[in-house]
């Protein structure tokens, strides 16, 4: 499969080299190219030579499924750029998290309640099956859960169309997770951003971010 | 050990019942203690016949330990009903949640992201100590852990004061709970309220309320 990582930053990172590792055609999009390229890019590029860097714009052109991992600010004007038309039809993979550290720490959601950014996304683009999936754990174990507790631990997956979520719960099973729980609609975003308090809380108590819920039933 | 439980709802009723059980002294604690015994309390204080009915004030003023198990809405009226005087001192174990269900279902919840009821009620009794917990899975698993998983799933306190922490986390104990996590300050009350959005729709997704997160690490 053809897949566009927006984001350079250690979710998008860790997605692009998974989704490379197990045979994926990847293409990192990033807002200026060259400002990447000059930064600490280089090195990890240098070590995964098969993933390439576009523009936002180019590096959606030609996929068949994106995943969003810029920040929760990041999100909407990276999807601008990369284009309602090039966006359009397609599988979006929402990882991001509306996090406001504006008052410090720890973080409020700057969309919270009675929306969340998964569904201000999916109104953004409607031609574009938004899935929110993996916002819920720390980078490393979104793609290689298998290290903890052999994986029996859970995520989610919330959309509107069940095509997509099919979609990406087959990537997220080929990732490792053995337990992707379809929670519903897009609108149940909300329960899964609304569990970054708890989550950040936890990683400040347990001295560690290689922990997940699972959910015993 | 006496505990007052304000609320004759479901959750008042379990946590009542099962402390009775353990062997502490238990009155429940009422806005109306006539209205009350005319409704459908009958049949339940006749099945347990050492736990007396009183009004919040009367429920409050013996108690060594008060548990606040009304709804959202009622916890702060209830409670200027039980007397900051009354809970001066006090162990309160606050399992209420904000929930709104005015704008219908899935609710949501009245106080949010910048702010707790957990918070609110320590603001409005500050000689009281609050500690937050149980208000993460349903009332019979609270005082039954046991049933599920053998008790392999996790519940959370949050407070100010740390020997109240610990006389909730004891009372949690006995109950049967094998691994109770203490986020931190009262603040960290925000991430246990903002579990219920996701709690709802895997109470609905899941179709049994007999359910509860486990934290893996």
């Amino acid at each position: 499969m053809r897949i566009a990582v927006l984001g350079t930053g250690m979710v998008g990172r860790a997605i692009a080299g998974r989704a490379a590792e197990l045979g994926h055609q990847v293409v990192v999009g990033t807002r200026d190219v060259d400002a990447t390229r000059d930064g600490e890019w280089g090195e990890w590029a240098a070590d995964h030579p098969g993933i390439t860097l576009a523009g936002h714009a180019d590096a959606t052109a030609e996929a068949d499924l994106v995943v969003n991992a810029t920040n929760g600010d990041g999100s909407l004007p990276a999807l601008d750029a990369a284009g309602a038309e090039n966006l359009a039809g397609k599988v979006l993979l929402d990882i991001a998290n509306p996090l406001d550290f504006s008052q410090g720490f720890p973080p409020t959601l700057s969309v919270v309640n009675d929306d969340s950014l998964g569904e201000r996304i999916q109104r953004a683009f409607p031609r574009t099956r938004v899935v929110k999936a993996l916002n819920t754990l720390t980078a490393d174990l979104m793609v290689h859960p298998r290290q903890l507790a052999d994986g029996d631990h859970s995520v989610f997956v919330s959309g509107d169309d069940a095509d997509a979520k099919r979609a990406v719960t087959e990537l997220l099973t080929s990732f490792g997770h053995t337990d992707v729980i379809d929670l519903g609609d897009i609108t149940t975003a909300r329960g899964t951003e609304m569990l970054l308090p708890i989550w950040l809380r936890l990683y400040g108590r347990l001295g560690t971010a290689l922990f997940n819920v699972k959910v015993v039933r």
